[in-house]
């Protein structure tokens, strides 16, 4: 009898999840249940067609029907899961058409995601406000703006932003409104975010920062915002205040949750329930920098986690590791990419440590092309480990920071950075690494605290 | 009384073994002795000058004479040491002028580098024939191609392709002849250099390979070289066949020389004579892979090597670690980069091991940017460690390999980047890593080995 896998969504980790099971078992009988329309599409890219880098909507879509019938996987859309009997290991599900079907399976793999986290201010449920989240989110902001004027976005992350540049480029007036004291909380810190949003400014965004949205205005469609004594007309209101993990179903089955109220998994990605997977945005993490649980509902960390998930689903051994939460952008040519905790973050885990930061060209002085690079590194004072880096740069911000997480990963120090053995040449690089100057830096400091 | 050090060689190691003694020590006295007529300058810039992307040979001098005022570092050129004695710690060194001066020192370090290794065939003497190491080898070379049509280089590494490139783009028609079978021994594999070769080849530059040149031809001047059977006529032979380390002096004083004939050092530098250092092409290195002393005259080797060299001489205390050899070049538009061993080298030293190569795009498929990045992995079978890796891109070979080699120098295994922890965004990079795409393949063949 082959092995009988169910995959509850189809988003990142869905996908990926289903792929893995397939190549670690060739005859188990795959299915997965997806309640959008759409399977597997690049959330990430959304703002980016909203800006008009990436020509559609449509070609977010990972891959076309084929690849499902190709990998044998039998993909329901716009299927969504009722009830979920652990004992009996059955899934209740209801298409679109109103036709209720029950499925077996051997394994279950919740990939359940995210939703859009809307604040339910007064005024958030009017026409014009938007969240960004799916496909259609994305084409109703498109379709908006076009005929628009102004526009406010609440949340200052990476979709914050990334919308706001996205809306900027169509000639709307654009407000960012930020609950937090400043932007990219937890990603850069406040000195190195100031002066991304001075950048922005320079672009003709507004900020207005350390203060909740408190009413959305408007009698049949949005007018304006109010946020503190602050009251702003805006033709649309973009939410991207976050997501929160769609763990209901999880929860009615009996899984268990983490102290972070997301699904609690072990490094199989097995949940409390053998035989139960979970993977991607309505998983808990474990961060390898404090070893404690932690949230980061990244794309990249879906995709690993729906592997490790569909590997064991499907009979195999795979382990997911601890997690960094690395990740990038790019908004006005220039790239902004993070690993690890900011040194904000670290101090309010109560971990002491040393920063430093600098910038240093990427190229040699005498090479026609700069690539100024800025770097910040974190260090553990304890042990001189790193624990976070930031890097901003107009290129390679994402290689750097990839290069610090995969050594972060095996316990590196500031010290290991020092002297390591990068390629140099003068067209791509030079013969002193920018990572290598920083890293001096905070080992200096480190001895000086000793 | 203040420290007294002298640094014979201002090249890389030199100027920064300089640099880094000053930094450790504010008030040693810093003599540096130098016979060329330039200090520092860089000469992985002189193929780029040939071939007109780096402006002039001047820009390649990486400090003006103010440096090293600033720093207070007596710098005397176009001085060549003569004679060093070690018992009584003297230098004694004669200028262009032929003024003879003895030196005293605390702590001596030698980076007298190496120089181009000109394989003596009948006519090598000839006018017409120039090395590639010096800022006058490349003025010549770029004097000598301005009336040529055609050109021979002899060499097919790193700067001998480099300048094969920079002579065709003064259109010259360019061969170029290699004692060994295949293009960039040691940096790539059979295979990916057979695709380079093919590609340099589609710029008009002819290979012939597995043959050593046996004869320049010509009355006065460069007319042809002998080549096995061939003879290809050319007005400028370009010599492209490594370095010799200038371990002369060092020899005379009695400094022990390691199995690969180079100065034998430990790991803070220093050589069998307490207070003397040396550092920079002239120096032995330890592979990280294999343990055992190698070839690796780097740039960024020089640089390290000069860092830890002048630290230690100075008082202070830094330890310089295993090298993995990581390099790259660009030629036409065209990242090459690698570290460690090749498979091929690491079979020649009896290390069991798997690889795998394939090309992932390092951008989303939905993303109209291509970036094409072709990779190789091998790994040591016992153990599956990453053993050396090959990374071909038009962009972003070189922070890829610095990836891998930061990793590699922390004891990475395939199993660790099948997962790692990389930052992704539609605009830089796709949501899974080229990088990790081989790993799994390599790791997959790991298995099967099992």
């Amino acid at each position: 009898m082959p092995r009988k896998i169910v995959i509850i969504g189809c988003g990142a980790a869905g996908v990926s999840a289903a792929s893995a099971a397939r190549k670690t078992d060739r005859s188990a009988e795959i299915t997965v249940l997806n309640d959008e329309r759409y399977a597997a599409y690049s959330r990430c890219g959304i703002p980016y067609v909203i800006e008009g880098e990436i020509p559609s909507f449509e070609s977010l879509v990972i891959y076309p029907a084929q690849y499902y019938s190709m990998m044998k996987i039998n993909l329901h859309t716009d299927t969504a899961v009722t009830d979920i009997d652990p004992s009996a290991k059955t899934v209740k599900a209801i298409d679109k058409g109103g036709k209720e079907q029950n499925f077996n399976y051997d394994s279950l793999i919740i990939a359940t995601g995210a939703s859009a986290l809307v604040i339910p201010v007064l005024g958030s449920n009017l026409p014009g406000v938007y969240a960004v989240r799916t496909l259609d989110d994305g084409r109703k902001i498109l379709e908006a703006a076009k005929g628009a004027k102004s526009a406010i976005v609440i949340g200052a992350r990476l979709v914050g932003l990334e919308t706001a540049v996205a809306l900027r480029k169509h000639g709307l007036d654009v407000t960012v409104i930020e609950l937090l004291p400043q932007i990219l909380d937890g990603i850069l810190d406040p000195e190195l975010a100031k002066e991304i949003q001075e950048k922005l400014e320079g672009a003709g965004i507004r900020f207005i920062l350390g203060t909740g949205i408190s009413e959305i205005v408007g009698k049949d469609h949005v007018e304006a915002a109010r946020a503190g004594p602050h009251e702003i007309k805006a033709d649309l209101v973009v939410m991207a205040t976050g997501v929160r993990a769609r763990t209901d179903l999880a929860k009615k089955m009996g899984l268990a949750m983490g102290e972070t109220k997301l699904i609690k998994i072990d490094e199989r990605m097995e949940t409390n329930i053998k035989g139960v997977y979970a993977a991607g945005d309505c998983v808990e993490c474990v961060s390898a920098i404090t070893g404690k649980p932690t949230v980061s509902q990244l794309g990249t960390n879906a995709v690993r986690q729906g592997k490790v998930a569909g590997v064991n689903a499907a009979g195999g051994s795979m382990v997911y590791p601890k997690i960094l939460g690395s990740c990038i952008t790019r908004i006005l040519g220039t790239e902004i990419a993070s690993t690890g905790l900011t040194e904000t973050y670290a101090k309010k885990q109560g971990i002491e440590c040393v920063s430093a930061t600098a910038e240093a060209d990427a190229r040699p002085p005498y090479y026609p092309e700069k690539v100024p690079v800025r770097v910040k590194l974190v260090a553990n004072s304890a042990d001189g480990k790193l624990i976070g880096a930031q890097v901003i740069s107009i290129k390679e911000a994402g290689p750097r920071i990839d290069t610090i997480s995969a050594a972060m990963m095996k316990g590196a120090t500031v010290e290991d950075f020092i002297l390591y053995d990068h390629a140099y040449c003068p067209p791509v690089a030079d013969v002193v690494e920018p990572v290598s100057v920083v890293a001096e830096l905070v080992a200096r400091k480190l001895i000086r605290k000793k």
